[in-house]
C-alpha cells in the first residue's frame, strides 16, 4: 500500500518536503506537484520522479491519483487550498500557518468537523525534533515536578530584507507559541511583546522580547532575534520544581584551532531541522495508513494564530494583550 | 608595609573573610574580629591569628593597629559601622548591601565627599569573579558590538527558611543589578517585578522574572530562584550586535557513570564565588597599599539599593517602577 | 523506478534494517525476507509489507522480483551468500564483516572484479554518520594541516555473554580500522594489541589498547572496552599539524538535578548509530538507481578483515604484527 | 608567626613565585631573592618588597631571616642549592625536576633521611590542581571501582626555539609521570616511547606518544606535543571500572560569533595552573606552620627522574624499557 502525495507550491519549503518524501519516506509515492510557475513546479516533479506537475493546485487535489496533499504555498492561499481538500476528501498537511486570520481557522475547524475524519495536520515540525521530544519526555516523567517559568531563544543569522517585526512575531515566534503548549500542556492566556535595543537597517529592527503567560501563572520569556548575526540558534529551558531540561546544542564536532574550541552553528533553520521535517512527514504517511495522528490539528494552528494575532496587537499597543479563544472552541474544548 | 585589618562581624560572612585574609592574602594582617556574641569573635581571631577580639564593633574601629576595617555585621548595622569608619579616618569594605535603605547610603556618599578621599568599597565581588571579568573584558573589545538584550539567572538550592521574596531581591538579585550596571557601563531606569507559578511552602514563593531597563533601552530579565533545588547556578548571557558571550559552566571534571556524562554544581556560592571574594580582598589591600581602587563605590552601593527598592515596590504594586536617582546625585554624575 | 529489496537473516540487524527500509527510505520496497527460523522471516516481512518470506536464502536471491540483496546473517555465511548474489547479477549490501577470513575475502574481490560491476557494498555505516563525515570534510579542507596522530575509544556499556576477545577486535574495533583509513586516505602498516589491566568475569576481559600504526608514521591508539559499564561511547580525536577535530558529544538535552547538569549516553550502538545505518541505505539504495556508490567496497572488507587477522595474532603473540596485502591486490593497487 | 622566605632564581618561575608569595600568599614574608644577574635579583626583590637581593644562592640561604627556601634556578644546580637549605636545616620547595640525575636525587634523599626531617618538597603543583584534585577524590570514593586504564595529552601551543626531544620528557611530561602515580597510587614499572609522524623544523620535532605501565597492569597513553599550534590543552581521562572521569574543560567564557560557539585555550602554562602554584605555595607555607605536608617529597622527585630517564632511554632504543629503583629505595619501601 503505497499513498500518493501531492505537493502545492514549488518553492524553498515545496522543494525540500518533495526531496525529502521522494528520498527518505518509505510508503509513499509523490504524484504531481503544482505552482503557478510552470517551470518550477516541472522541475521539482522531475527531480523527484513525479508524473506530474500543474499550474493550478485546485486541478492538482483533483488528480485521482492524490490522496494526500501538502500545503507548502504562500500564507494566504492555505485556507482555501485545504478547504478544497476537505472537500475532495483528501488529507492534508499544510505549512504553518494553517491560515494568517482567525477567521479561516475557524472556517477550517468547523470544515473539518463536518467531515466527521481528522483530515488536517498543522506543519508544526519541532514536535518531531528529538531535542524536545527528548525534553516531552523528561517532563512528563515527572522526575521534575511541575513546569514554573521557561526561557526561549529564537535566532536567526539574517532576516530577509522585506521581513517585518509582524513577520518575526506569525512566522518565527509562532513554532515558539506551538512547542510550549504541547511541552506542558497548559494554554496561553495572555502576551506582552516588548521591545528592546535593537539593531538593523530596513523594516524589521530586532531583538523582541515576548512574555507569554499561560496556565497556573507559567512564564515563558521567548527572545526574537531575526538579525542575530552568528547563525541559527534555537534555545529552551524549562525551569521545574526539582530541576531544569534545556536543549543540548547538537554539534557534529569540535575543532580545536588557533586558539579556541568550537563548534559551528547551521546558518538557517534546515541544518537544525532536517530530521524534524523529516519525521514530521514520515509520522504524517504513517498516520495515513493507520498509525496515531500525533502532529499538531487544527486546533493547534488556530491557537498559533491566535497568540499570534494577540502578540501583534500588544506590538503595537504596548500593552499586555489577552487571549481568547472564540467560544465555540472553548465549548468544544470544555 | 603590611595593613592591619578588623573585621567587624563573626558569622559566615566575616569568619570566611578572615580565613581568605590570613591564608590566601599578601601584605596584610588581621588585626582583631569583633561580634556580640564573644564566644564566636574569640574564634575567629584565634582561628586566623588576630591579637585581639572585641563584642562592640566601634572598639575595634578605635584600635590603633587596625588600619583598615572589613564590615561584615547585619544590614542594618552597615550605615553605622561605616560611618564610624569614615569618622576615624580608616577605609572600610563594606559587605553588601552599603545600606538597606536609599536615605543612609545618601548619608554615607555625603560623609565620604566630606572627606575628600575615596574611602568605601562595597562588597559587589562579581566584579572579581574571572568569568565576568572575561565578559566585560569581551563586550570591551568591541568584536560584538552594542549590548541589545540580556538574560540572567540567579539560583540557589534552598532558601533559608526566614527568606522572604523582599530578601531575594534586596540580598540575592542585588548582586545582578551592580553587575549588569558594571558590565555594560549603562543605568537602570526601570524595574518590573512579575511573578511566575512558584513552588515552596514558607514565606518565600519563588520563582521570579524581573525585567530591569537600563538606558538605550537595553532590557535585562533576571530569573531569581531560591528553591531551585538542583543547586546553585548563576547564569548570565549578554546578546550583542554582533553574537553573545555567555558565563561557561565550570566543572573540575566530567564523570560518566550509569548512563550519564555529568558535571556537579556547587551547594552555595562559595563553591562558585570563592575565587571572586579572595580576588575581591587581594584588589582591596592592593588599593590600600597605592594601587588603584576598582571595586564598587559608595554610589554603586547607592545604586544597588535604590535598584532593589523599586523592584521591591513593582513585587507589591505588579506595576512597572521608575528607578529615580536622588537630585544631588544626578547633578553630581553630570 | 522502485527498486525491490531482499534480506537475508531477521535477526536485529537484518529486523532493523527491514524496518528502517520500508519506513525512512524512498524508492524502494522490501519484497523478501529470509531467515532458517520461518516464523522469524514471516514477522519481518509481514511487519514491512514484504510479499514473501523464504527458510533458504539461496531462495531470496533467485526471486525475480529481488533486485538488490541485503546479507544480514551470521558471519560464516556471508561469503556465499554474496558470491550467490554476484552470480545472480545482483548488488548486495553485506554487513560487516565481509568475511571473516581474508581468503573468502580475495575470492569476493576476485568474482566482483570477473563481473566487471562495481556489486559489493559492505555495511561499514560510520561513513555516513553526519559526525565522522564532518571530521572527514575539516580534514578535507586542510585547514588543520596533516594528521599526525589520533586518539579512538570504542565502549559498550555491556558485552554479551557469549562475547570473546577475538570478537571485540573482529566485530567491534573492525569499525575503527575502517574508519581511520577513510578518514585519512592512508593504509594500515602493523598493528600491536596490549593488554592493560581489565575487568570482566567470564570471556571477555577487557579494556584492549590497540596501537594501530599508518602510512606516513601516523599513530592511532583504539581503546576497545565492551564492558565500559556506563553507557555506549564512541570517541575520536585526529591530532593534526595546526589543530584537532573530535566527535561532538551528541545529546538532545542537558538535565540539571540533584546536584548535576547530565547528558545521557544510548545504552548502544542503535542510538548512536541509528541515522548512519539509514543515510548508508539511503546512499546504497540511491546508488542503485545512478547515483555515485559512496560506501565501502569489497576491497575495504578485505582489508578491515586482514588488519582485524593481524590484531588477533597480535593479542596471541604480545607482539606487533604487519599487515601485508595480499600480491594481487597490491599489484591492483599499484 | 610569619615566615620568612628566599628564592633562589628569579627568571620567569622564580619572579612569577615571588609575586604569587608577596600577593596571594598570607602568613609569609618574601626576605630575599638572589640570581647571578644582579639586576634581574634587585628587581624582583624591589617588586615584592623583599628587603635583600644576593647575586649568590648559596649566601641567600645562609641569611639568618630567610626560614625557608624556594629553589627556582637552572635545573642543573637545583641539587647542590637543595643539599646547602639541608644542611643549613632550612625547608626547601625545589622546582620540578628535583634533579636531571638520579644518582644526585639518591644523594637528596639520603641527605634528607640523615636530617630526620621532612624538609624537601618538589613543585610538582598539579597535585593542587583543583581539577586533578576532584578527579583524586572521585577515584577515591570508590564509586567508579578500580582504574584500568587512562589517557593523557600535554599540549604546548610552540614550544621554544632550543627545546630537545629530551626536553619535552624531561620537563613537560614528567609531570604526567608525577600525577598518574599520585592519582592511583601506583608505581610506574615500564615505559615505551612510540614516535609518530611529527611536525616542525627545529630540534624538536613531534607528537611523542608514551605508553606507560603501572602496577596491576594499568596502562597509561599519554601524547606529548610542543609544537599543538592550537593552544596550551591538558586532558586526562581514567577509565575504571564502573565508569571514566575526566579533566573538565575550563573556559571563563562561551563566545558565539562568525558561525561558532567557542571557548579559549590558554597560551600557555600560566593560564591553566595559575591556581595550582598558588595552592601549592599557600599549602607549602602552611606546612611551615605546622599543618599537615601533602606536596610531593623528595622521593617522587627520585621516581619521576628515573621514568623519564626510563622514557629518554626508549626514545632512543625505540624499546620498552623498565623502571627499577636502587635497592636502597625499594628496600626503604618495602
Amino acid at each position: 500500500m503505497t499513498i500518493g502525495i501531492g505537493i502545492i507550491g514549488a518553492g524553498i519549503m515545496g522543494a525540500d518536503q518533495a526531496r525529502t518524501l521522494a528520498t527518505h519516506v518509505g510508503g509513499t509515492k509523490l504524484i504531481a506537484v503544482s505552482d503557478p510557475d510552470e517551470a518550477r513546479a516541472s522541475n521539482v516533479a522531475r527531480a523527484n520522479e513525479a508524473a506530474r506537475h500543474y499550474t493550478d493546485g485546485f486541478a492538482l487535489i483533483e488528480d485521482a491519483a492524490v490522496e494526500a496533499v501538502i500545503v507548502a504555498s504562500p500564507d494566504d492561499t492555505h485556507a482555501r487550498m485545504v478547504l478544497a481538500c476537505l472537500r475532495a476528501g483528501k488529507p492534508v498537511l499544510c505549512e504553518k500557518p494553517l491560515a494568517p486570520t482567525v477567521a479561516e481557522c475557524l472556517e477550517l475547524i468547523a470544515a473539518e468537523q463536518r467531515s466527521g475524519r481528522h483530515m488536517i495536520q498543522v506543519g508544526f515540525m519541532r514536535r518531531f525534533d528529538p531535542a524536545y521530544a527528548a525534553m516531552h519526555e523528561t517532563l512528563s516523567s515527572g522526575r521534575l515536578g511541575r513546569p514554573l517559568l521557561m526561557h526561549c531563544a529564537h535566532r536567526n543569522a539574517k532576516a530577509p530584507a522585506f521581513f517585518t517585526p509582524e513577520m518575526s512575531i506569525a512566522n518565527a515566534a509562532v513554532h515558539e507559541f506551538d512547542i510550549v503548549r504541547w511541552l506542558m500542556g497548559l494554554e496561553a492566556v495572555a502576551v506582552t511583546a516588548i521591545r528592546s535595543a535593537r539593531k538593523g537597517e530596513g523594516t524589521l529592527r530586532d531583538p523582541i522580547l515576548l512574555l507569554l503567560e499561560l496556565e497556573n501563572g507559567v512564564l515563558v520569556d521567548i527572545e526574537i532575534f531575526m538579525n542575530a548575526a552568528y547563525g541559527y540558534d534555537i534555545r529552551a529551558e524549562l525551569v521545574c520544581e526539582n530541576g531544569t531540561v534545556e536543549l543540548g546544542r547538537p554539534a557534529p564536532n569540535l575543532v580545536r584551532h588557533a586558539g579556541e574550541e568550537a563548534r559551528t552553528f547551521p546558518s538557517d533553520w534546515r541544518g537544525r531541522f532536517n530530521d524534524a521535517y523529516r519525521l514530521q512527514l514520515q509520522a504524517w504517511i504513517g498516520s495515513l495508513r493507520g498509525k496515531p495522528q500525533n502532529g499538531a490539528g487544527a486546533l493547534d494552528g488556530y491557537i498559533a494564530t491566535l497568540i499570534a494575532q494577540a502578540a501583534l496587537r500588544s506590538l503595537a499597543s504596548g500593552a499586555r494583550e489577552e487571549i481568547a479563544p472564540d467560544a465555540s472552541i472553548a465549548a468544544s474544548a470544555a
